[in-house]
């Protein structure tokens, strides 16, 4: 899979035949507690009840559904922090396909095990010494498998857009037109798939990505109009979401669409993350949570309105989670 | 509130509309790796997705929303475990009454401080020495305020029978007929609204109550015909299933409508947390998981079979979340 033209709102909308009956379609919920807290109406999409935790399977059965498995004797390849993992592990499972994923050696047990399970060969790299990209690449070659990119490709960013075709959809059904959308951002699939799609159904809505403080490459992208690189490559509890720059074709599509990018600290994550335990009853991992951190701690001011909010995924270790309710 | 005659599937259609916009309609979801584990197609009915994070909200507001605050200067008064106070007092908030409600000392933070937060005056009891009955009763008299219920009153038998009529709509929106239903089993109130709703829609359903193994007063009642007494008042970690004895009014219809009673260990709802936080990415309280641990431990076969599954609350403070996580 080379990078190609940027996906259309039509090619979200394919997907969205494509994974029908295979992914969740996830509930639109909301919280009384959480609409008072900020003066709006937010419509939570919790994409952590996706198939495999995470949004990530969406745009990974998007993608390998489409491949042949003539074509590709040694299946699929990928390398991933570990959500992207479990969504073409799962994938390629269904499709009847060989799975072989590059993931970093201290990535959330959780994500190592689900992938595993799923049937993936799973090769561990290190995220300082190693080039993951280069790792996969390798392994592509060497086996005939497709390498599957984890944000950087059309299928991918359509996939993962289908989850703001649903939002939509969904909202349409309680007769609300959502002002803003907030979502998590890595390497910016995600987010990128949202705006194709929220944008063209309602394209006044305000669409924000929202990363770790120290991960802000998209923000600083966007103000430098060019694709910026972190400084660091860890050093975030968000695991998920520490891509070491924008995608090339995603940033084609943000750098279009965001409104704008919000920023979040670790505190403000685990704060998310206990209030997700207390009052949304939801488990998040911090990946996951920072769009809701960005709201609660006030990085928007949506007083009046009604927020669209993307909650992403759920995989964390169980005694990483125990640890942040208890600080 | 005195006991009154058992509610009808009529009463329970009252309660959907008038819960119409002020309960969550939760939504129903799905989990590829529990149909797999169990082999069977489960429907997840998550009522600690509901507003103050458990069921009880839905039969608190359908019996307070009828009264007339003129008729009750001192407004309501309850005694509960937990999740009938944080209900009760956040629909008499919404229906500008006082609450008054008696909890027991040992009852979970979330539980106790919940309540406070919805405006509630909180008197705590002893969960050995004390009739928690007599004194919600003799503070209604002095105060002039109406006893609500927890499980054996008409309203609220046919308010938590709202869940079970939404969860037949949802499953029919996906041409689905559940084989049986499972649902956590304290007073009774919750099963037997659910009966009501799914037995009319469904007169072949099986319907089965779960209980923790030594509060099994409801599967020795159906066996004897008649209401048995539980013989320890504490001792399960399922702080929300500790009544005494099965309602009056809820046992006229959990003795016609229940196929059977389920019984779990701690150590089985344990596990079912462990389980959903894993896999559902929900959090449960012990309580609410009984119904889960049921389907996880292999207590009734599902092979086949459509099943729906009412996880009914997660109100459970972080450290003991922590502590089972940890287990």
């Amino acid at each position: 899979m080379e990078p190609q033209k940027p996906p259309t709102f039509d090619d979200v909308a394919s997907a969205s035949k494509r994974l029908s009956g295979m992914a969740v379609r996830t509930p639109l919920i909301e919280s009384g507690v959480l609409n008072a807290k900020v003066g709006g109406r937010v419509l939570i999409k919790p994409e952590n009840l996706q198939r495999m935790g995470a949004f990530k399977f969406r745009g990974a059965y998007n993608a390998i559904s489409r491949l042949s498995a003539d074509q590709w004797p040694g299946g699929v390849a990928a390398c991933s922090s570990g959500n992207h993992a479990g969504g073409v592990a799962e994938a390629a499972r269904l499709c009847k396909m060989p799975a072989t994923i590059v993931m970093p050696e201290d990535a959330p047990d959780i994500k190592l095990e689900r992938t595993r399970a799923a049937g993936a060969e799973i090769i561990t790299y290190n995220r300082h010494k190693d080039n993951r990209e280069q790792i996969a690449a390798d392994i592509s070659v060497a086996r005939g498998a497709c390498y599957i990119s984890p944000y950087d490709h059309p299928d991918i960013i359509a996939g993962q857009g289908t989850s703001g075709l649903e939002l939509m959809q969904q909202a349409e059904d309680l007769e609300l037109k959502p002002d803003c959308l907030l979502a998590p951002c890595g390497g910016g699939g995600l987010i990128a798939g949202l705006a194709l799609a929220v944008k063209h159904l309602s394209p006044d809505i305000e669409v924000y990505a929202v990363e770790p403080e120290d991960f802000d490459d998209h923000a600083r992208s966007l103000s430098s109009g060019e694709r910026e690189r972190n400084s660091v490559l860890s050093g975030s509890i968000c695991d998920a979401l520490l891509a070491p720059m924008p995608g090339e074709l995603t940033f084609q599509i943000n750098s279009k669409f965001l409104t704008g990018v919000l920023t979040v600290s670790d505190d403000e994550v685990r704060d998310a993350i206990r209030f997700a335990f207390n009052e949304l009853k939801l488990v998040l991992e911090p990946g996951g949570a920072v769009a809701l951190a960005a709201l609660l701690s006030g990085h928007l001011e949506v007083k009046g309105r009604t927020v669209a909010l993307v909650l992403s995924g759920g995989n964390i270790d169980g005694d990483q989670f125990a640890g942040i309710l208890a600080s």
